[in-house]
């Protein structure tokens, strides 16, 4: 039997969809869109419209839809809700449509949309999601969002986490470096994952725009069970 | 006084040259194009000269020039050298001006080139221009060669032990993830580097083609105190 193919790719300046179309893509963009994504369908959101511009969104607004966006951080005025995962309550989506335009976040999605399959992952639906992956016979890259095209270690982090599993259950292979570089700093962050994380740079910019409340929060594991899934350009949190 | 800043990036694809004109940009592809350069000057090369195409080397070869080209690890037919270090000797090189292209290193040598300095490191020199850094007032910025634009093991932790060095020193600091990244990777990588190296994917492909007889050698350290330096479009190895 051949092995199935697990790659990480580290930035959306290093995705190359041309080799993804048969594979299952797992977005990751922990500090926020990832983990708020993840709470809004465990709070029972019906689905969710990924938009990359603001303009978009806006125009979503005034036909009625309820909209999350922020740039840099922080809610849009239009907006009804931001991308920190406390605004995805149950009072707030359960059961609506929710129109969500981020600065990093969403425009990954988009650009992972040629894939076979695209889902959303993050520390708060890990355990569900490794184990559905084992599941299915399919190549998985773990696309990591990164910040503003950069590498960053959150992102990263979670991808050596879900990579771990894989691996030990010799479904899988590798032969990415990036994938292996992920695993060994898991290696390092796993005694102590809030500490390690506390030196990332997204950890500083969200602190000094005393956005930092939920850190703790999105490092948290198996909260939900829900698995984001794109269809049609829609996401829904169908599979579980 | 303000510390100097430290900043790593991982792949040409991520090489965001507008932030660097005022700093130090240290190009590092270990296997093998850095370590190459490092070899021809420590053996008594004179200049050389990069060129990013195939059809430049070509027509240095027609105006008499010595000529180290490869593609894919392999010795283009009109070339008189390749890319192993072991090709640089004493013999072929000493008082010489070479002319070099290869698959990957040469192009970002030029991507470089608009930095306020660019030079070469390796393990081969690291220590001697760690401590040359160390004397500079400049920003610096450990540009990974990678392999075709993705992120690799060897040269992340090649910057991952040049970071250790000067984060110690407390003359700079970092707030990038990618350079907290490489010195966590150094730091399981240092015990036992080469064994470290060994699943690296461009291990795995200088073997598959019987190229791997140079990797211990490129992680030998301190093999020479020539420092590589670019100066009008030519390297030549006057810092010592």
């Amino acid at each position: 039997m051949n092995k199935r193919k697990l790659e990480t790719c580290f930035s959306p300046a290093l995705y190359e969809a041309e080799c993804h179309t048969n594979s299952i893509v797992v977005v990751i963009d922990i500090l926020r869109a990832s983990s708020a994504i993840c709470t809004a369908f465990a709070n029972g959101a019906l689905e969710i419209i990924p938009v990359a511009e603001v303009s978009e969104a806006k125009a979503y607004k005034e036909k009625g839809f309820l909209v999350a966006a922020e740039r840099d951080g922080f809610v849009l005025e239009f907006a009804d809700l931001g991308n920190s995962p406390f605004n995805f309550t149950v009072d707030m989506v359960a059961g609506k449509t929710i129109v969500y335009s981020t600065t990093n976040g969403t425009g990954i999605i988009k650009l992972a949309s040629s894939a076979y399959m695209t889902v959303i992952g993050s520390f708060l639906n890990i355990g569900a999601l490794t184990q559905w992956l084992l599941k299915q016979d399919r190549d998985v890259l773990l696309f990591c969002a990164g910040w503003k095209n950069r590498f960053n270690l959150e992102d990263s982090v979670c991808a050596g986490a879900i990579s771990e599993k894989l691996l030990e259950s010799k479904l899988y292979s590798t032969i990415c470096d990036s994938t292996l570089a992920a695993v060994d700093l898991w290696s390092l962050a796993c005694p102590d994952l809030k500490g390690y994380i506390d030196k990332a740079a997204q950890r500083s910019r969200l602190r000094d725009k005393k956005l930092d409340d939920c850190i703790e929060f999105c490092l948290t594991p198996d909260y939900t069970s829900r698995i984001p899934v794109m269809k049609n350009g829609v996401l829904v949190g169908s599979i579980s």
